[in-house]
């Protein structure tokens, strides 16, 4: 199954997010069944990434948003752990800072952008400059819909320059929200992220899944396609942006790079320091 | 066998490099014989990261020195992998640019340093600004020597303010690397690393040592010491480096933190929504 034609919003598509089943699982039954294949794709994201890094030619860009408890740690825990942390940074923006605010929105992102070689993986990100500030309604439509235009923009400088732009949506349902929540109130490693404000931005759950639909739909380019990926099941929303996740940078054709030296040269310098040294301790 | 102590340099001592053994392996004989004590430290890494990151309290700076091929890179690949990207970056520095050279040489560096939760791994890092530099003869002793104490000053400044420093000197021997370079040569997956200063670099050998020796013994401090990691056997390296790495995050005594909120409340509210819920879908 090509999950990227499956999951993708294309341009000019319209996102009805209770269109989009959050339980699918393709084929796949259980955990069990799929485990295998999340384990061969964590093996080639490993290989392909230190072609990325080694090649020095493309850059790319992971964007992940969800509402709470929607995958986002879990994701980056389960699926970019596979990679070498060399080349692989993951920026989480949080609430911005005075400083920060100051700014034009994207003016703490693009700092975070990854370089020639690099995977720079978003925790949230400039989306949410028009997802939570809408839902609580401190910017009015005119600033949402510019700043669609001004996401536009940023994100085909970006594609432009050599990056590759993947943005997954988490979609749970929200008795999954409910369930999650339920979930950490019993689990000493995870109760700690429990936040008084998780109940009152549940309360606002129309209002999320509507700003995400418009913003999807909105920012959905050839260049930096949305994904909704069905989320209920933690092991097949990390199978399906793995496998996205392989064949966006297959499609790449990552190589390692031709040697910048000339071989042969080298080749005559080892054997003479091999030569030489060899001397030196028959001397010495 | 504990690996802090016998390969760490303590304040006061004098490092001679050629009087430690960078072949040592321990009691193991062979890499199978140590992979399940690497694979068990691995694992205890990935645990003891999810509790530095939940804590919020202590950050980690790990810096990893080698000469060329001393095994740099491929120390953040077998043992720092081991942990979820979010919350270690591998900050690499390269040569400065015009920009960076038009500041003091730890201004570039100051921006890298981890936060708290975080664990920042530095490839190569400050330490270039009194060893290339010095075997270039591009500063004077005078320099070297006041850098030694900048860098004191900046390390106790970040260890005051929470930070646990590990600096890890991968100790090849000449052979090792020379027999390095060769592999290198024949990898195609390796030998675009190859570059034309590997062999004038390593004709300043003995220059190099001795700049390392002194650096070593003039920086090493109780809050951030200096190891010397025999590493002529890779697995060994990741063994020692991994273990004490283990062994220093287990000092700390990591702990998910209590929740910010009052659990019984928030499982009120938890009934509440559900109860709420159920009634809507009954209604509607």
């Amino acid at each position: 199954m090509d999950y990227r034609k499956e999951f993708r919003v294309d341009p000019g598509d319209k996102v009805k997010l209770n269109k989009r089943d959050s339980a699918y699982t393709g084929k796949h039954r259980s955990e069990d069944d799929a485990k295998q294949q999340i384990e061969a794709f964590r093996k080639k994201l490993f290989h392909q990434q230190g072609r990325l890094y080694a090649e020095h030619k493309h850059s790319i860009l992971v964007v992940l948003q969800a509402l709470d408890a929607g995958g986002k740690d879990g994701t980056i825990k389960h699926v970019f752990s596979a990679m070498n942390p060399q080349g692989v940074r993951v920026a989480s923006f949080k609430q911005p800072t005075s400083s920060e605010l100051a700014h034009d929105f994207l003016w703490r992102v693009h700092p975070h952008a990854p370089g020639r070689g690099e995977i720079a993986i978003f925790n949230r990100s400039y989306y949410e400059d028009v997802l939570i500030t809408r839902v609580h309604k401190l910017i009015d439509k005119a600033t949402w819909t510019a700043r669609y235009e001004n996401i536009r923009d940023f994100e085909a400088l970006l594609a432009e320059t050599g990056t590759t732009i993947l943005k997954f949506f988490l979609h749970i349902s929200k008795d999954e929200q409910l369930a999650r929540f339920a979930q950490r109130l019993d689990d000493p490693a995870r109760n700690w992220k429990i936040s008084e404000s998780d109940y009152t931005e549940r309360a606002l759950w129309d209002d999320y899944i509507e700003a995400f639909e418009d913003a999807l739909q909105a920012t959905s380019a050839k260049a930096s396609p949305w994904y909704v990926i069905p989320s209920n099941q933690k092991w097949f929303r990390n199978l399906a942006v793995s496998q996205i996740m392989a064949d966006t940078m297959e499609e790449l054709k990552l190589a390692y790079p031709p040697p910048s030296v000339d071989l042969a040269a080298i080749r005559r310098k080892y054997h003479e320091a091999a030569r030489q040294e060899k001397g030196n301790k028959k001397n010495g």
